[in-house]
């Protein structure tokens, strides 16, 4: 069953007048950001800066990369108020909080664009993780790369922007099943975790998409969402890398064009569409 | 007085192996991202993720950029062990926590990279900052511009970091005093407010730099250093504008080549160094 839910979503960008390098004027659009705080059963869980296109789907996202609430179906009613700047959400039980205050003390302030915040008790939950190995068809990465590339319509109108895609990859064509921009990566990343709960979908047979950075907490995200593969335009760190060797994530970054670097789980990869070195230029 | 500190700077990248697209192994060097629990006196504040080039600048400009601690000179030692990821700051009284429990309740995760969080502190003293308006000609914005583009060292060689930069361009050649990277751009700009504090440098006559999205969180920071200029190669958020309008500060943002966009302070910019626009391609 479904929890109870508002529709809030924000339009993403406003128009500004600018004065460009010429000393004119220039009508631009520029993102949203804007703070929306999260409470369950009415205790306060945290501040998240938002565009605030999937409010609703973003505070179930972030319940559920964090460990903080285990079934949807334990939870009654999703209301966002941007009048209040809040987004509540009520469990059945109602008393989903008491356990949690343990939980909400240590905090760990990632390197992730927003909501750079790890409970501990997600770290403790993490290694339970169990990912399958999934094939990845180098011609699956060039044609969903070419279709994200059609997508990421906010950061061209307004820049400032992350964007993430989920996407399946078996059998036929790759087709990109969602894709959201907000101001913070990790707010699209956990948008995207509360659309796949409200749709039951499973991660197994999916990759993740970001235009964002491979540190540790887009790792552990990936992962709590059960998605084996990693797609990323930008660069990894070093832990992220050691994550993904633990949990088994197949990571494939600096993803553009007919480039790629694969740093983990290269052994997933069919290279059935490898580019004539001679005609590639020399990777970024 | 200075405190008495450790220098224990780490290498930023390590080398790897991955595989490319055409399925060749390549040594590649990526980002290191080490967890740093910062400690005072004893009590536990926050962990943040880090490059840890500048861990013990980093430690001082976390605390003076949230406003936990108003003075240098109340901090005996700055010791960073890596062993145990601490970084452990004492102050001479000893007791400097004990009216924090109450700051550290409150956080705001916000959408800044890394260290995405303020306590409410901050903002309740942030309006007590006056910024001067300062005259920026565009050839300096040129020439900084063509200086920052040398230094982002680790960006080149690993990706997934952002570069900061403190510059100084009142009379005479514009100057970068301070060029600091790191896996999160807050960290960065955190690191170059603890060396001002150390080298007492005032940022009235200051731009700062970052290659990061301008967003509430690096405007906030920018006038706590008391910083009038921000400078960025990236876009800029609706509650970033807001907040510059609201502080005074210059925001030049979408800065290329030779475009610009100045979304605040207009006023205060010296169009000495306008291109041709019949010479300039569309601006990105």
């Amino acid at each position: 069953m479904q929890p109870r839910m508002t529709r809030a979503g924000l339009a993403p960008t406003h128009p500004v007048v600018a004065i460009d390098e010429t000393g004119r004027p220039r009508e631009v659009r520029i993102a949203g950001e804007s703070p929306l705080t999260l409470k369950v059963d009415g205790h306060e869980v945290v501040t998240l800066m938002t565009l605030g296109t999937h409010p609703e789907a973003l505070a179930l996202g972030y319940l559920r990369n964090q460990r903080l609430i285990d079934e949807l179906a334990s939870i009654a009613t999703v209301e966002v108020d941007w009048e209040r700047e809040t987004v509540q959400v009520s469990t059945f039980s109602g008393t989903g909080i008491a356990d949690w205050q343990e939980k909400l003390r240590h905090r760990t302030v990632t390197t992730g664009c927003a909501q750079g915040t790890v409970f501990s008790c997600t770290l403790d939950k993490l290694y339970d993780v169990r990912l399958p190995q999934v094939e990845v068809r180098q011609s699956a990465v060039y044609a969903l790369l070419a279709a994200i590339a059609r997508h990421n319509e906010i950061y061209r109108q307004a820049g400032a922007v992350h964007g993430c895609a989920l996407c399946r990859v078996a059998g036929g064509e790759p087709e990109i099943l969602h894709f959201v921009e907000d101001v913070g990566r990790h707010n699209a990343a956990d948008a995207i975790a509360g659309l796949m709960w409200l749709e039951d979908e499973p991660g197994d047979d999916k990759v993740f998409y970001t235009t964002g950075r491979l540190t540790s907490e887009i790792v552990m995200k990936t992962a709590t969402m059960g998605i084996p593969v990693l797609l990323s335009r930008s660069g990894i760190t070093h832990m992220g890398l050691e994550l993904a060797r633990d949990l088994g994530v197949t990571l494939i970054a600096r993803a553009k064009g007919r480039h790629f670097l694969v740093y983990n789980g290269a052994e997933n990869l069919v290279f059935d569409a490898t580019p004539d070195p001679r005609r590639l230029q020399a990777a970024p």
